[in-house]
């Protein structure tokens, strides 16, 4: 079967079926710029999450580099399947925008995980607006939990400025820190440690314990002097070793412990309303650019608009208001 | 005289007379949410683009927390108007989005520099939106060259997602560094320091001077290692002390170099281009969202779509495209 060939039932079925391979393609729909692939994937999206009950976990991963992100996310995915969890691992990617480069790019970053059947991982296309990238990452959760995974990680590579949008995505927020204490803290920005629900300083094994004693002393203080989170939730730091396995059972427990509390306390729930609403109104900006650069008055007029403005003859703020004076004038 | 009895003309021959009260005024209106102000806003800043012709260095400076940018600009800025330079210094904050504390906040942070009558200091209001936060610091360098200001420096905090945006700002980019080597060098995105035209190492004084070599080192061998600059500038790595006040004439003199080399090749030009029509689309999409949610029939529907995307009735998308919808098939 070719993939045009396919039909919207088919994928229906076989995503609620836990079909990987129409997953996957969906997916692919989900991420093409092609308006008829665009069509597909929102009809797509829509029948799931009608018929779609499942209750999932979605958890956010962020770290410097050299943190060891992959293997920790190889590490605990492997705990996770291992406890019965049903796992896809996604990668949120929008790179430099300068150098348009993947830092990372494969999959075999999870070797152990790559090879196990009961994961799914599922690295983002490059996308060139991080807004674009977050919404289809979205997306693509929702299809994973139409197709049954019932934890779902999504995973910043932390470079660029990703891990706003990705709080948007999950109900968890991981940072990964590194063993060693003092100047570090101001490399990951404050914003960042403020959003986490859990640190977690990793590589805490061998002659670096004492390191990561100091990093965990450290990061302590430091959220000690942060605003307490909305949700009540009192943000720990943790130490593990996803190198020798060790502490991930802690972390586990601990986001159980998130989950039982903020559900318990309705910020769970207060927390995916206002996901809702973020991406009602990230979807109405994206559908509103569209709908103005796709009217037959503006693209007429936009090239000399354009010109005028690079060349100095007239300002930004004077010209967006004469094209959409146009917009509103003239019928599409 | 009241605020509101201020003339346009009065604003627009004020400023091009370098008044600072009325520049600062000026400035207020650009950073008002309220609608009569915004208009009254455009319209000096449109006024003030026809009839001035300041061609002026827009410097952006930025570096993580605790890197001495205030003593920096103080510093730097002195050096500046010694050097016969008109300076405007404007902040941009967007704040951590969590806690919307300003992290800095005054201007007593910049003590020479905010007692000299040769310079201008102006800290950014706070904002809701960094880019609502940026595009209002465009506006305020706008007036600010009206005024007769030929060096612009905006100051990122450096702890958000300000560099992106700041970088639409300016011909020059300025990444203050911290003394030592080895892990830091994680602690500053990649990004981040690919946008820069120059690195320097601060506070390289006293016993630090060694790590500040170390540092310089580094960050040379980092900066080989990236791609070529569109611009054909070569980034250098340099070493300063603000506090001693060393180092600052050979940071200006690379200044000075990077406008004689980048107005020779075109890319200086290019650039301000390509900022114009960044800014042209950015005030195109902040106008459309004013449109749409300014709708009469979208704001008595938006509402309850909002409620039935929190309950999880509808999914944003759906949702978005009903609106949408209801937007373009009934007249505002």
């Amino acid at each position: 079967t070719r993939k045009s060939d396919i039909q919207l039932d088919d994928y229906v079925s076989g995503i609620l079926d836990g079909d990987r391979s129409l997953l996957s393609r969906a997916i692919t729909l989900v991420e093409s710029t092609r308006p008829e692939h665009q069509e597909l994937a929102q009809q797509i999206l829509e029948q799931c999450l009608e018929k779609s009950d499942t209750t999932s976990f979605r958890l956010g991963i962020t770290g410097t580099p050299g943190v060891g992100k992959s293997t920790f996310i190889d590490s605990f995915g492997h705990y996770l399947v291992e406890h019965g969890r049903k796992l896809a691992v996604l990668t949120i990617d929008p790179s430099s925008q300068i150098s348009r480069g993947s830092i990372l790019g494969d999959k075999t970053r999870m070797e152990k995980l790559s090879q196990d059947t009961r994961a799914y991982i599922r690295p983002s296309a490059a996308g060139s607006s991080l807004g674009g990238v977050a919404r289809k990452t979205r997306e693509s959760i929702l299809l994973c939990e139409a197709a049954g995974f019932d934890t779902i990680i999504v995973e910043t590579v932390g470079v660029g400025q990703s891990e706003t949008a990705v709080r948007q995505l999950v109900d968890f927020f991981l940072l990964l820190l590194q063993p060693g204490a003092g100047d570090e803290l101001q490399g990951i920005k404050r914003g960042i440690v403020e959003m986490a629900d859990l640190l977690a300083v990793n590589k805490s094994d061998g002659k670096a314990v004492d390191l990561a004693r100091q990093a965990q002393r450290a990061y302590r203080n430091a959220i000690h002097l942060m605003a307490p989170k909305a949700s009540g939730w009192a943000v720990e730091v943790v130490r593990c070793s996803a190198l020798k396995q060790e502490g991930l059972s802690d972390i586990w427990q601990l986001m159980l412990d998130f989950c039982t509390f903020t559900q318990a306390n309705g910020s769970w729930a207060e927390n995916r309303r206002d996901q809702a609403r973020h991406w009602l109104h990230q979807s109405l900006t994206e559908h509103l650019q569209q709908l103005f650069y796709q009217h037959s008055a503006v693209q007429q007029a936009l090239p000399a608009v354009e010109q005028a403005v690079t060349d100095g003859q007239l300002s930004p703020f004077r010209a967006a208001n004469n094209l959409i004076r146009l917009f509103i004038e003239t019928k599409a």
